[in-house]
């Protein structure tokens, strides 16, 4: 078990790090979830705007997946991510979302909120901003074309030919110093799954995020997206992502984790209604990739009171932990 | 400490009881909160009425009292006493209210939310709703006029020499069979301080309250309020606390707790031209009463986006836990 106590940073937005931590909290690591603070849509989108606050969504998920149960299973978990399905003014609204927007005015500020939240729901890890300044994403395209906040870059149509040349904050800000303490004394971080640009990158173009990786003798796990997402990635291969990965990072991704077990034709005809379709790999000859059964059994559909789009297919919490232990275990 | 590991109820709305509850939390006593359900205004009103479930805000400032602060004192206690003061439909809610609807959709039911939140939030004690059933309260005044809301009655302003001669629930509805058995089995039940009508014998109408109180071998401690309520208990003295509290519980009190502190001045001039006046005490030879300094010295303010009204004058949890403590001391 020379693998265990071992420091492990998960970099990643709300769904993808949901899932790597709600797998590796089942094992004694010492985790740290370093999250994005860009998302401005939907119900953290409503908050963000009216309280000044950063975005909660993304933290949320995170400390649902690292809460402890306390004889019931998931109750914690199952509360912080309890969406009101009516109400006035209520509806849509998390009420995890809320929770932490009520301990980020009683705290005075959000690292303090973390603190408390951590606290109260007893996590089995700590959860830091990637920033702590309110900042939002900006995409330069390859046709010149600039785009500022994230859930507008989501919705923005490429046109053929076109891409995301280069992502950045407006304003521009540092990493949070928590994260970069956390980066530099990790033994593994892991990136994605996630929306590349809107749920991975963003966190590595904080100011002295790309800096601090590349100092770390962590080694890097990339776990890659089982579907490419709606105009950011369409028509991503494996190595595509990975490539667009290591721009930003500014090194080279030590392991790559791929998806092998084809999901349902059911449900892909779903995905290829909204334009999105299997990643397909072309990364046969890289030693670094590994290709395994990391599918979730289970097939995620739209939450009482969600009117957010979700995916159908998820990777699986505990194969995808089993992966990385793998990993852990034959490091140093 | 003959006195200690006893089982203590206590019975009451919100306010009141979570003074009472704060103070007996830091004792090694078995207690249980039998709360009041018939609240129709506010954010509790609000909730009530979008989703159906039992009113949440009396069992909320109950569940704040009992929680335990893990490190950061009374930090999951201001948590759910949270109000927000903006956010669109936000405004004015509290926030522990919104948990602990989320926990009752969640749970499927009010005994079971109840539980679930006493997991969460660690209570040192068990929250009871004297009914499981959605009811309204119901005033009939001398005058033949009748009130149905709990919120209606507060406003009802009553004509000289005119006042509530029965209050009941609409419809009826039977006691909590939990709450009962806790009642049963105790060894003192503790009554008020609280608006009379509206959070103490708002308690005692449920079908089979009285008889399960009759049949208990409980003492019952009585603490008296220290102001008037507008309209309800105009003019009320001592003694009429008392005697109307008895013709609900169907036997006498055992002992009367009153305080001998003067409130300042200043504060009793903004009670006075709200009408609201100290109790006048005329018990002076009921061997049952005892006056004690029991009165806060911290004055409530309005809470930041409270646009409730509260009380300024209150009791100190920590005296009125003494002087609890000493009856208990005594008790075989």
């Amino acid at each position: 078990m020379a693998a265990l106590k071992k420091n492990i940073v998960v970099i990643g937005g709300g769904t993808g790090s949901f899932v790597v931590l709600s797998g590796l909290k089942e094992y004694p690591l010492e985790l740290t979830a370093i999250v994005a603070v860009t998302d401005d849509g939907g119900s953290t989108g409503r908050l963000r705007d009216e309280f000044g606050f950063l975005p909660v969504g993304d933290m949320r998920q995170c400390i649902a997946a690292l809460s402890v149960g306390d004889g019931e299973p998931d109750l914690t978990k199952k509360l912080l991510l309890y969406r009101f399905s009516k109400g006035e003014g209520l509806e849509g609204h998390n009420l995890g979302n809320l929770i932490l927007t009520a301990l980020e005015d009683l705290a005075g500020s959000e690292s303090k909120a973390l603190e408390y939240a951590s606290k109260i729901f007893r996590l089995k890890g700590k959860v830091l901003p990637a920033s702590l300044r309110l900042v939002k994403l900006a995409a330069q395209y390859k046709s010149g074309k600039k785009i500022i906040s994230e859930a507008k870059i989501e919705k923005h149509k490429i046109k053929p030919g076109d891409k995301i040349s280069k992502l950045y904050t407006v304003p521009k800000t540092k990493i949070n110093p928590k994260a970069k303490q956390a980066i530099l004394k990790a033994d593994a971080i892991i990136l994605g799954p996630g929306d590349l640009f809107a749920s991975t990158i963003t966190n590595l173009i904080v100011g002295g995020a790309k800096e601090a990786i590349q100092k770390s003798k962590a080694k890097i796990i990339y776990l890659v997206n089982l579907m490419t997402t709606l105009y950011q990635t369409e028509g991503f291969t494996t190595k595509d992502h990975v490539q667009t990965l290591e721009q930003y990072l500014g090194r080279k991704v030590n392991y790559i984790l791929i998806n092998k077990t084809k999901p349902p034709k059911s449900i892909l005809k779903i995905y290829e209604k909204s334009g999105e379709k299997v990643v397909k790999d072309d990364l046969l000859n890289d030693k670094r990739a590994k290709r395994l059964d990391l599918l979730s059994p289970k097939m995620i559909i739209k939450a009482k009171g969600d009117k957010l789009k979700r995916s159908l297919l998820r990777h699986d919490p505990h194969k995808v932990a089993q992966a990385i232990l793998n990993i852990l275990w034959k490091l140093k």
